[in-house]
């Protein structure tokens, strides 16, 4: 007995995405067969946020606008870009509210093992965008936050990054290392520890 | 700085299904929006599993047409009923091959602390089919293969329906308990032990 054929080809699509093996989709697609009125909203959702939902043109992070609604914010410290890699990586710095000037996002980090080059991120854009002005203000960008992850491929792009900026004369900053809120000392990992000593503060 | 109202509204759909949370709806959100193109595919496969897909009028399993592709099998023992809780478990008998009889998928057990009592599942179905006879064969049902987990609901429903059953003059069996394949005893628990102790069988 096999499934019927919508199910099957459903259960396809739910696979595709990331975190969804073959038994999470089963579960997904039956719950959205037996509540037909929910699975009809969720297609729904879907179809207008694919049609809606595009990049900033000037950032690349998720927006329904042309620009999204940082970049068009004046009272933001436009002369200072934090440079992610994900669009979830803006939501994450902006709900720590830590942060108040502009973003870039990369869509990928440098990764020589998976074969995906710093061309196959949108380095070029941001590189083309430091060497210009600021489109509301007019003026030169100062500093740019590379706010990669601390992995190796978020680490290396860090440094390719700051490398490339260097020759443009604005200054390059890296998040900083070490232990995390509440960490204890005895539970943390090695490189961590070595970051956090090595990166360590007078008070 | 919100998420477009779109991608809120797709995320906001998402968490309604089983096992995604707020963090894993993004992830699949933000999958969804930056592949257009197959975030449009599934888009339509949820739309058309909802259309399509529909309940077995024999058995409550799912299926495209009126009745179920098992229900319609004159080659299967149709004189033998498996009673199972939900869908999915249907594909699950269907995979082990060990089953070649009919069945009848109850969506849902009787569980009182969570409100659901008999008449919440398809139990009245299950009691009216059986007080009848196999629409193919035109011969009565003759046992009843309670399938339901071995869970406190589990085992409950099975109970409930067996003393349902026990009137209509129609033999009800239950899966076995024991220990799973490839189990040690040193790590099973004492309660699955116990089944398997107390139904322990001659070689």
């Amino acid at each position: 007995m096999n499934y019927p054929p919508a199910l099957r080809r459903l259960i396809n699509e739910l696979i595709k995405l990331p975190t969804i093996g073959e038994k999470t989709a089963l579960r997904l697609a039956y719950q959205i067969v037996l509540q037909p009125s929910s699975g009809a909203q969720l297609s729904e959702a879907i179809r207008s946020a694919v049609e809606q939902v595009r990049l900033c043109e000037e950032c690349f992070s998720l927006t329904e606008e042309q620009v999204c609604a940082v970049c068009q914010d004046p009272s933001r410290s436009r002369d200072l870009i934090c440079v992610v890699e994900k669009p979830t990586d803006v939501y994450a710095v902006e709900r720590s509210g830590s942060f108040r000037g502009l973003y870039h996002v990369l869509h990928g980090l440098w990764s020589p093992l998976k074969g995906v080059g710093p061309d196959d991120t949108r380095l070029d854009e941001l590189l083309k965008r430091l060497s210009g002005v600021d489109r509301l203000t007019g003026r030169p960008f100062e500093e740019v936050l590379l706010a990669t992850g601390t992995t190796v491929e978020g680490d290396a792009t860090a440094l390719y990054i700051a490398h490339r900026i260097a020759a443009l004369g604005i200054k390059s900053t890296r998040i900083a290392q070490g232990l995390p809120k509440g960490g204890e000392l005895e539970f943390v990992d090695d490189v961590t520890l070595t970051h956090a000593i090595a990166g360590r503060k007078s008070l």
